[in-house]
Order: C-alpha cells, then structure tokens, then sequence
C-alpha cells in the first residue's frame, strides 16, 4: 500500500527456516536485529534497522517452548509500537494455547483468549494465523485476522496419489466437521472416532461411526502433541477392519514426547505435515513427508501489505 | 453475599413466563418496572424500585425478534448502571446470534463477538447463558460467564423412556461432540450426519457415518429454527434403515416460518424442548414436551448470588 | 487522500433511495453485497468486494425498525473491520433514540450515549450525521463527527417563499435556540410554544410566549414520530390568533402512527421534509415538499475522503 | 453501605467553606490532608488516613481557577486510587468547561466531554453534581452521575415571597427549558429573550419572545460569567415595559471581572445565588442574597453511601 | 473486610517454599489446585475450591523460568477472573523485567511496562511486589501497588553486628539513592562505583566517588544475575583499599550462570540475601545469609484484606 | 510521509519564542489559531486551518503555569482530534510534574503517570519530549514517545571550554546516573552529593562522595526550580575544597521564586541553560548562557513526519 514508508519482515527465533523460507519467497532480507536470552531466561529483542511509518510482520509461531516464543513476540511488538511501526502484524503459523478455548470444567482458564488478549495490548494491529483448533478463536480477537488453512495444500498432494477405497476418517468428534470438509473435497465418504466411558469402568473405550473395512483411512488432525490419541485411534481403525494403510495428515506437528515412537509403525503409510512448526532432525523420520507453508504465508503477507483480497488464497475450502 | 444491599430479578419482554417461573422459584418479585416501545420502535426501560448496591440479575433471551430483545437488554444494563446497580448480570438463556461465531467465508461479521462486546460495553458485569452453540464463545467475553448446559436435564429425562434398540445421532458434523456426550451418558451408540456437494451438482447429499439399520434415533440439537436441516436429516435417517421412532430433544426452538410443518410428521414420535425460548400457543403442538430450565437458572442465579459454586448443578456433563 | 486504496460506500438497507442518490451524485457504484434477515430475525451482512485499504462509507440512517436498522450498521461495521478495511465512516443522517440524550427522571437509560458507544466498539473510526437532537450528543463520541445541518437548506428554500408576516415559532422550549437560529437567518421575529401542568389538573396546557396575531408561523421541527405535540402546537397557534396559513420544516420526518392524519388538515399550508428518512408512498401526501439531503451528504463523503474542509458546507449557520 | 470499611469526605481547596458546611451536616471530620501548590504551581495532594477499602468522597468544584482546581481533583483522584480507596465519588456542584459541550464551530474541542475523560481516566467511580449547563453532559459519562438541582431550593424561597404579576424570563433561549420548568412549579407565565444579528449590521440586538409589560421579571440563569449578557437582557426586559423590580436566581454565580458592577443597579431588586461556587466577600454586595447547597449535597452524599435512593431529593422538578 | 466471602492464598509453582512459609504465618491452607506443565510446554492451571466472591492472593514471583513463571501467573488470573473471584492480587516478590523499564537505545522494547499490562489484561486487580528495580514501575500500573521493601529488613539485620569502620558502597551509579538511604539509616558514610568507558578503548573501566581506604564495604544491590559487574566492583574496591572484608546484601538474589563462583571469594565475608526468589540447595554456600521475607509479604497479605494501613511496615524507610 | 496530506506545527502559548524559532528551523509558518482564556479562567482553543489527514506537532512545554499549559495541551489535542487530524504529536520539551513519578509516601498520586494517560484520553497519538526526570516516565506511555536529550549539547558547549582540573558533580545520588554519563562523554572524574539526616536531628547534612580539593566542579542538573538544593550543593562543594569556578548546566531552568537571587553569586561561574522552559527578561542574568533546543526539536518533528530515524540525533549520549 502506497501509504507504507516500506514493509518490512523480522523472523523470531521460533521458527527461523520457515522465516528464510518466507523471505526468499517475497525477495527481500529479513530485519537485522539482536534477539537474546540472558541468563535469567529473559528475552531481549532489538532492531537494527529504522521502523518509523513501516509495515512490519513478525513471523513468530508460538510452538514450544510456548512461553518463550509468546513473551518473544510480545516483546517485539512492544519494540516495534515504540519504535514507531505503523503496522505491526503478528504471524503467527502456529497458535499455542489454542486448545484452551473454553471452560471445560468450573475454575479453568481460558488461555486461548488471554493470549489473544496479550497480543493485543502489546500493540500488533492484525494477525495471520492458520488452522485454529477451534475456528471461533477469530473472535476472541477484536483486530482483523487472516485464518488461513492448509486443508488445500493437503488435498492438492492427496488427490495426486491413489485414492481407491480411501476413507476420511474424523480422529475425533471434535475434528468430524474437518473430516466433512476433506471428504467433500476428495469425494470419499467419511467416518468418526468417538470415545465412551462405560459406568464404573475408568478406561475410556474408543468407538468408530461409520464403516472402515477395507478402507484405507486418511485422518486429518490439526495438532499433534504426545501422539497418544492417535495411537488408540489407529488401533480402533484396525480393529474396526480398515487396511494397515493409513495415512495421517497433520497441519501443526508439534511431535513431543514420544510422539515419533508411536507413530512410526507400519500400519501408518505415511504421515504429511506442514512446517508451521520446526521439526527437529532427529524426528524426521522417512514416514515423514513435509509441505511448506512458505509459499501460502509469503502471499498472505504479501497481500495484506498489497490490499489485495485473500480470499482466492483459500476460496476451495472452508 | 452479604456486601450487596440486595438482590433482585428484572424480568425483560422477551420470555416473560421463564422470569414469572424463576422469581416464583426464587420467592422473590420481579422488579416494577415500564418497558415499552414508542411508534417508531424505539425502546424505553425504566426501573420503579431503586437498585443502589443491589444485585440485579436482567432476564432476557436474545430470542426472535433478536435485535429488538437484544436493545431492550442493553438499554435495562445502561439503565442500571447509571442508577447505581452494584452488579448487573445478564441472564441470556438463549444468546442470538451465536451461529455467526467465526468466519467461514471473506467478510463476514462475527456478530457472535459483536454481541459480547455489546454487552460488555453496556455494562454487564457478568452473564449466564445456557447451551451456547459453540463452547468457544465464552471467550469472546471477558466478564465471567457461568454456561449452564440443558444435557443433563434431557438425559435424566430420557433415562425414565425405553432406550432400547436407540442410538444417538448427530445432525450434523458440529454436534457430533455433544452427542458423544449424550452417548456417553445414555450409553448408547452413535452415529453422525454429514454432507457432501458432489461435483458439478448444485444439491448438497446428506450421509451418515454409523449404521442405523433397526435403531430408534435420538437427535440432540442446541437451536432449530426452520427445522430445514433437521427434516433433511429425518428423511436420510429413514433413508438409511432407521425406525420410524424418532426423538428430537432441543434446547432453544425457535421454530420460525413453517418449522412445525416440518417437524410434525409421524416418524417423528417426541419433541423435547425447553423454555429458554417463548413457543406461541399454536406452536405447542401433541408431540412437543416442554421441559422447564426455570429452576435451573434460578438455581444459577441464587448461587451467583449466594458466592456458592455452581460446579454441582452441571458436574455430571460437559 | 492518497493513502487509501480507494474508497467506498455501503448502502445499508434502511434508506437505499437516499443511498442510491448519494452513490448517483458521487458517480460510483453501491459496494455490492448480501444483506439477509433469517426467519429468526438475525441480520447478517456481507461484502462482495475487497474493501483491504479502503476508505469505507457506511450509509445507515437508524430509523424504524429502528433496532434492526442499528444493528445491521453494527454488524456492517464488525465485518469491514475484520475486512481489514482501513478506515470505516457511519454515515447516519438519522440519529435513532436522539431523544433519550439524558436522564430527566431516575433510573432513566442515556441511550443516545449507548449507541455511540456500540457505535465505536463495533469498530467505525467516524461519524457523519445530521441534526442531531441536541449538540451534545457529539460529546458522547470519541471519535471525530461530522454533524451537517439542514438548516442552511430550509432556509434557502423558504427565502424563495413569501415570508410576508411570517414569524418563527418554536414548537417547544428545547427547540427555541433552533428557532432563533432560523429567525435570524430569515430576519423574522419568533415566538415560543411552551407547556404548563396547573395544579391539582392532569392535563397539560399549552402556552405561547410572543404574539402570533396576525401571523403566518413557520415551525422547524427536528423529530416528528406521531406528530401529537405538533398537532397541540397548531391549536395553541390558531387559538393565539396565528393566520391559518402555518408551514412546518421537519428533517427527520418519521410520521409513524396516524401522523399523517394529524398534521393534513387545511390550516397547515404545508409541510417541507427532507429525506434522511424514507417516506412510504402512502404517506407522500400533497402537502409535503420534500428536499433531498443527498447533495449534502454527498458532498461531505466526498470531502472527509479527501480530507478537505467541510467547514463551508455550513458556514452560514450553527 | 455496610461493605465500605467506612466513608470519607475529602474537601479540596477550590471551596473549603462549602466542604466545611458538608461536613458539618454530615456531622464527620474533613479527612486530615496535605495540599499544596509548589513554587512552579505544580499541586500535591497527599492523605493522612488510611482509605483502604473506604466510600470516600471528594468536594471540588471546578471553578476558577479552573485548570488548577481540575488538576488537584484529578491529582486527588490518582493518589485514593493508589492508595486503594474502594470507591472514589468525585462531588463536583459546578462542572467547569460545561458550555464547551458541544462543536458549533468548526475545530472546537468539546472540553466538556474531555473533562469527562479525566475525571473517570483518573479513577473515580462516580460523580455528583449540580445544574449542568446542558443535560446531556450526563452522558458524557460512562459511570453512574448524581445530578442534583438548585431549582426546587429557588422556588421553595421564591414561593415565600411575593410573585404577584411576576413572569419567568429566560435570558437566552437555551435556557427556555429551563424557565418553563421554574413558570410551571411557580405557576407563572413565561417570556423568552432571543438574539438576532441583522444583515450587515456588527452587533446583535435583543428581543424578547412574550408581553413584559407591568411585570416583574423572575430570571433563572445556571452560570454567570462577567454578567454582560445578563445586563443587556436587563435594559431589553425594561425597554419592554418590564418593572424595574427584577429578580435574578443564579445557580453558579462565578461573577468574574467586573460583573459586580454591572449587576448592582437599581433595577435588580434581588439576586439570589448558590454557594456551590465561593463569593469573595468584597463581592457580596447588599442585592445577593445566597441559599447554601450544603444540606442538599450532604443528603446526596449520604445516600448514595448508604445506597438510599435519591430521587425524592429532586421528585418535584427536572 | 467485611464483604470478602473469605480469602485466600494460591501459591504458585515458582517460589513453593516462600507460599508455604507465607501460609503458615497466616495461618491459612494454601488453595488446593492443580498446576500442570503439558509436555508442549502449555501450563494449565486449575483450582480445586470455590472462589466466588473471594479475595485471592496469588503468590508467584517471576524468576527463572521468567516467562514460564509469567504466563502460570496469568494464566492463573485469568482462571480466577472467569471463576468470578470478588478481587484478585498478584503477589510477585521479584518482579522480572524490571531491568527493561527505559529505553536506553532505539527500537527497545520497554518490557517493565508491557509485563504490567499484562497482568492488568489478565485480571489482576492489585499488586503486591518488593524492591522494584526502580521505583517508577509503580506508575506503570493503573492498579493499586503496594511497593515493599527489604532495606528495614536488612538495616535491622545489620545493626546487630559491627558497623565500625564500614561504608555504604553503590555498586554502579543507579543505585547510589538506595545507597543513600542505608548510609542514612545506618549513619555511614557512602561511596559510588561509576564507570567510564575511555576513548578509542573498549574496555569500560570501574572507578569510585568516595574514599574506601581501611574501610569495610557495605554493598546493596537489588538484583544480581552473573554477579559479572558486582565482581568487577569488589576488585574496584579492593584496588581502592578498602580491607578485604565486604559485605554483600542482595535482595533478588538471582545468582544465574556461575555467579555463586564469582561471589564465593575470601575477600567477600558474607553475602544477605532474602528468599523472594528460590535458591537451590547446590548455591546455598556458607558465605549465605537468607533472610525470609515471608513475615513481611504475610503481614502485607493480612492488611491488604483487613483493609488495613500497611504504612508502619515501612514507615523507616523509603 | 506520503500518506498525509500535510504536516502542521501548532504553538501554545507556553512557550512561543521557541514555537517560532522551530518553525524557522522548518521554514513553516505556525498555525493560525485562537487561543484565549476566558475571564473565568477557562481555556479555548481553536484552529482556523483545516486539518484533515494532517501530521500536526503542537508544542507545549508544560511549565508554569503548568495546569493551564497542560489544559490548553490537552484541550488542543481534543479540538485536532474532532477536526480529524490524522496524527496529533505532542512535542513537549519540558514535562511537568515529572518528579512525582513513584510514591515515596504512603497515599501520594504518581502525576506523572496520570498526566500521560491525560495526554493519552485527550488524543495524542505520539509524543517528543526531552530530559526527562526518569527514563522511566517513557513507560507510563503506551503511545510511542521520543525523548530527546540535552546532554549532547551540553557537552559540545563544554568541550569548546577549559575542563583542566573540572570534576563532575551529582547535585543528588539520584543524578549521579546522569553525572556519570557526563563524566565519561568528557573524561572526567565525577563526586557525589548525598544527604543524611542524623538521629534525633532537624537538619539534612549535605556530603560529597569524592575528592573535590582543588577541582572546578561541572554539575549537571536537569530541574531548577527554586535553586535551594543546589545552594547548598554550592556551599558543599566549597567546604570539602572545590574551587570557586563552578559551572551548572541545567536543562529545565524553571527558575522560580528567589532561585536567581540564590544563583548570582560568585562562585558560580556560569550557569548554562536550554530554552525549553521560557525565562522572562528580568532573570536572564549576565552568568546565564542560554543553549536553545529548537535545532534539535525541529529536526526531530522533521523526521518523525518524514519516517527517518532519530538515532543519530542522540547516537553519542544515553
């Protein structure tokens, strides 16, 4: 926008190949600035390049260690609002605390708002995210943001490969809307995963709506910490008679804990993810196959800064 | 709470008999006072008792007409705090507009937020809502907000029917996580309504995933307006093997346009709803059954007063 | 101004004639877009265009019905928002519960103060309006309001009439500054209706300071909903000796109820309105002369877009 | 209120009479302070007695010298909110600022809505005050406002006296409501001075709106300045065949620069006036006769502590 | 006070021992919660006891892990917020960030505020914190504060042992008020260690103001993390002198990296710390004294809910 | 930058000669304007320029007299503000009431926290201001706030003198940061003046850290209001063997009171000061050098309009 002295990217320490990624995708440097941690683990950030009556994005995934990367981003933008930036956009590929989106029992938090909150009052104007788990976190934000997705990118490389006798399959009830959304997209019939807790029993039972045998199952998840309730879930597709070809695709692979032990076994064929969040090269097994998002981002970026619309970015899906 | 100098029930225009139940409930009159709406539509509210210090709970569901009960609500917050009310809650047994809770196309409102704000700007302290259509939207707010829920009133009252041969079905993939609840409850199986647009076709198809071949289906639905959807469900459910034995339990029926039309057909055997929503007298037809949320909601509105925890009346669901 | 990517304006549905003649004097289309009212009454509004950097003009005057008319501006102004529009006018000729501007009995709501700030928390960045009620309601925003005048039109008008033996009247004590400004203008003597309630008597009296014999009142009314208050005044005038040859200047013509009734009677030669508000046909009596605002607000659009002074749009009054 | 530890009254130093006088009624001590202004003009205010959790009260008109009376009410506000007061009521019987209220010219500020900011950016939870120069400063307010009157009190005395062919005279027409208000409590008739500025002529000439002759003119004014309006109001009541017995009531006689001079003539028979704003004593002349608002805004003080409503305190006028 | 339902202690996971001693001064139970770290990283936070209408004291210091420790206080306000706590304090002993209170170059970020308004967003309703960096942090809070101090607490440790021949030493120039005040408590004389940076060198080089010579260093220092320039300060000293026999009090008593290798030297005779942040047993050597501030922080607890004066806590100092 | 329509300089009526001097230094006429007190004290402010889309800079040291200057700054910022002034920059060179920046006492305010969020409700988007009398005071803004500083100017000044045997003096241990930085700009020694009160005593002692036999003392001071305290500095100075050759630099010579008569003696040298605060005539004593900041303040207002950074104005110092 002509308005803008100049746009301008800094990349946080989060996620810094996505950050290069992004900036050879739109052709210009990212800013030159000091980001440390003393020895009290408090974050310092300074730029080494003027601000005033810029537009800058901050490329800051809040992907662990979350209250590192937050307080990170938050720091920027506090730097950034004194230092005069006209227009501070949060990008923010991965929103952490996005599964404390409401009060699912008396006295909890709600730190899906609270950090939207955070944002906020450290001064950004707008924020660009992806894949929310809930998509009503939007609202807990009163400046505009650019939810975008990856489910084209995920079904732009699934309907290249073979499809035959697959099946959508829902790793929750929560994720069944999601599921709709794929299964329209690919044409393929769907199936949900639901759990039970039978009277006076402690395990939760899993369940399956919908018939998988002979099916290869395609489950798409949004976030994937522990890998645990996967785990159970592809037991249950097994059990319910699906094919061991499963295929799981995975927007934010957060892959903690032991996570890579349970998923890499041969009844999952492969798991896709994205890079909205880092994986560390010990985790990147050959199961593994990874789509950037740099491209998707890059473009956002660039149009919010352009005034161009979005819309055609995701207009298939939704 | 001893610090307040009293409390009192402000019953709005919207659902005049939920207030009449409540206060009786209560044992406590609803405050004196003149609503009316001028020839050109505007509201006027004005309290005859003076509410210095007190604590006052302001009954009104967003119900149809949504934008003028909505006001009215307002206009009796604004009204109160400008007279001095210590603590105003918002009692919104229904909350309209919270179907529009996040974006799912370029430039649409969240109106669900917009409301929040609304309140919240008014001067609303805190609210009480029940069955809000995305659990979510507790976040847009951020005054405390106790979200009853009406899960455990229908399952104590589907409990005392015959369960056999039932299944729980989801009308669609959003309210498959509060039929897993019910399932969960009832200990029955599920299954799930979807849709998919085929290429090239205009007409959405609707599918289900779980087999309901000899099974009496139970739909649990948070709001029914034209019941569109819902018939469209009924006749894939039939569609699809289910019994011609089809219970129906909703919290907030509005029932708009021929939604009665709809609904009243023989496979149909039960409609349960509750009073959070006013149903005219020519829409209480035989195969409704109207269960009352009066005392849970004065319930709920003794314990905020009372500073007890409310944990209990809800401890069994969510 | 060069900063914006553009500018455009949204004709709300509450007076499309008015936003059609605006878009007309400007030579540029009406922003295309959806605006649907559901069976259960909810509004929902949205744009066909990008409006990404765009100077936005929304045209919504809040007249009958006037709760739905405020909140589709409201709900418009929340979408441009989250649009990422870069600037957001509510263009509002009509300003709906003007009258409700301050508490003159307890427990009384200021809901002119409530809708400024519904107005600002729903995200407009300013205000353009049109006689206001009382001056002071632009206090109640905080962002810049550009309040237009019709008196400058009126007068213009009336300037080309006979005012022979004319004198001004003010139809109430809270209108006498307004008459003054008229009479002066006109050089006309004027004259004050004012009401008295005599003891221990229910009905209140009319009363008119300053001598009517022999004269043709003119009257300049801001609001007129049932035109009851107007229709005593024009007794009171004829029983003070007025000539029954009365002419009445309105800017914001409701006629709501049997207005229309009250005021076409023989001794009220005519009525001359504007059209912030739309008329039906049936009301279009041939009484009435209407001018059109479209000029004016035209013009001050255009001028707040290009950031010069509207100053001389109403140097002559105020 | 019995959750207030205890209630203070805190009396600045822009009236100590009038703060003494509360006191008095109120039968407490003034809470031991330090206030004072350093050499450079900077003011200090700093409490001697614990406020935590305290109802306190703080006494400050803001009259001349307005800017540093402002200051030290907001500088007190600041220093009880650090200091944990529980509740700040900022008692304020004249609102300086109060007819810049409203643009009537292009690039006004509207300071009488800044005040407003101030007053509540500072800390205080509620105001009281009296007589505002337009009502709808009220709504320049987001917390809850007391406006108190002085009318009953001037009618109450001016009922003792003798009102044999008295007429209510408003000085300019906008405070011809307020003079319908002071006719009908006093059953009077009523006139209405208005202006009028000729074409190509400088100066504006009075007039006068209803029949003075052989009567005695009762004036009611909220605020007087230098009283040079007031005077010319004066010489066109007698050219108007008014006696030269008129009275003036004045709400907030500020009477600056030589307006002593002008009012002290024989013809003003009386001038009765408030003491909300203090009259030094070189400036009571024999013709003024002053009722205290002491009792008054005592009784509000202690009502709004103990939560009693206010209303009777006003039920004749408004 | 009266109108608190109770009140109650939650103790965070970042100083437990400081909680518990806290608790038992006061006699109370601290609040039975869960804190949970998930292994993303995310804290969830969750109390097991009902809070309406409660008073909550949330003690939680934000030391190493700063951030981790921030976002669990948050978070925990943000609970206590939803589940409608009457008033919520934040208790943070040693407040992070404090160091980042000025821009001291372009483009830094000013993260003493921005963590402020952090807690402010959050909920907090009031502060509790000691030994401020510097004391204008208070004003970046529009909450109450209650600042506290250790500098008694220390002078009286102090003047139990033998003063002669000692001097109050600041160790750099923004500490020479602090020093100041203890030279004055303790009737000592003082010096400052200042640096200087000399042209064309780039080594800062330590200097001192004041005469050391057989005299006994005095140091106070509020925050030592490496303990680099507090050694570079002791070296200074001896240069300049002064005997082998230095004292150290540190109020935040970091000691991150090898801090306790750099401090743990002949010439240094003791080092006073108290225990507002926790000091692992493996760096708790000899040469440490600690002193608790859990009497103070209890009693400051206790006072803030009685409503008491916390004055004579610190009415020596300051 | 390009996106406003124009850049605009206003001059209150603080300090014109310097308003006059910085828009020679911009070659720019000054707003044309009325500013007027009226006889009750109250200010008014109004433009007679449009100022739509416009950058405007308002310069208003707030001096004495500091409650009209700072109304008159706010009032300004209002008016700008509903004139639609795109930006609204408040340069003010000297902040008053910047020593009341933290509680030193129990129940004082923090004004200085409460005049910027008064400059902030006013309007001002940003702020340039110089020497403030704590870093810290930056926080208290959420608005990005420029702060100048003199020390730069100072030290050219002084380096063009004789500095042979010259010792800078902190005037106070809350100075000596600033003496510091002095010090180490001119390779010089630096002492230290600190105060003690003995027990049982009246009377503050004046010390000196540092050896000052012989030496030409340079103090730096950033205040001076009466002159008192650096009096007593003088004669400090004198008794520990400082040379009668001592020279003040002072960045705010407020200069009230008798300060002249206790700084024209001869053992002050020079006295250096800036013209951010007016000095009326009969002060300008022959031993007074007056540096202006007007180069300095123009420049920053250039580049703050244009987008460039102010780093280099003040690279050397801070």
């Amino acid at each position: 926008m002509a308005h803008f002295q100049t746009y301008k990217l800094f990349g946080g320490s989060a996620n810094p190949a996505l950050a290069k990624a992004i900036a050879e995708y739109l052709n210009m440097p990212l800013v030159d600035c000091t980001i440390k941690k003393f020895t009290d683990g408090e974050v310092f950030v300074q730029g080494h390049e003027n601000v005033r009556g810029a537009d800058v994005f901050v490329l800051q995934p809040t992907c662990p260690p979350v209250n590192d990367n937050l307080m990170e981003l938050l720091i920027t933008i506090d730097g950034l609002k004194r230092a005069s930036a006209e227009r501070i956009t949060a990008v923010v590929p991965y929103y952490g605390y996005a599964r404390q989106e409401k009060k699912d029992a008396p006295r909890e938090p709600i730190t899906a708002r609270l950090v939207a909150d955070l944002i906020e009052v450290a001064g950004a104007h707008r924020v660009i995210t992806m894949d929310l788990h809930a998509g009503a976190i939007q609202g807990f934000f009163n400046i505009p943001i650019d939810h975008m997705t990856s489910l084209g990118m995920f079904c732009d490389y699934l309907k290249q490969t073979d499809l035959t006798d697959c099946i959508v399959v829902a790793p929750d009830t929560g994720r069944a809307k999601a599921a709709e959304k794929m299964a329209s997209l690919l044409e393929l019939p769907m199936a949900v995963i639901h759990k039970h807790r039978p009277r006076q029993q402690e395990v939760e039972v899993t369940h399956i709506a919908g018939d998988l045998r002979g099916k290869r199952p395609l489950v798409f998840e949004d976030i994937v910490s522990t890998g645990k309730t996967l785990g159970y879930g592809v037991d249950a597709m097994l059990a319910a008679g699906a094919l061991p070809d499963i295929r799981i695709a995975v927007t934010h692979a957060l892959f903690t804990s032991d996570a890579i032990q349970r998923l890499d076994r041969p009844e999952i064929s492969q798991i896709i993810i994205t890079d909205t969040v880092p994986l560390p090269p010990d985790k990147q097994i050959d199961r593994i196959t990874t789509l950037s998002v740099a491209p998707l981002m890059a473009e956002a970026i660039r149009r919010v800064h352009e005034g161009e619309s979005l819309s055609e970015l995701f207009s298939l899906v939704r």
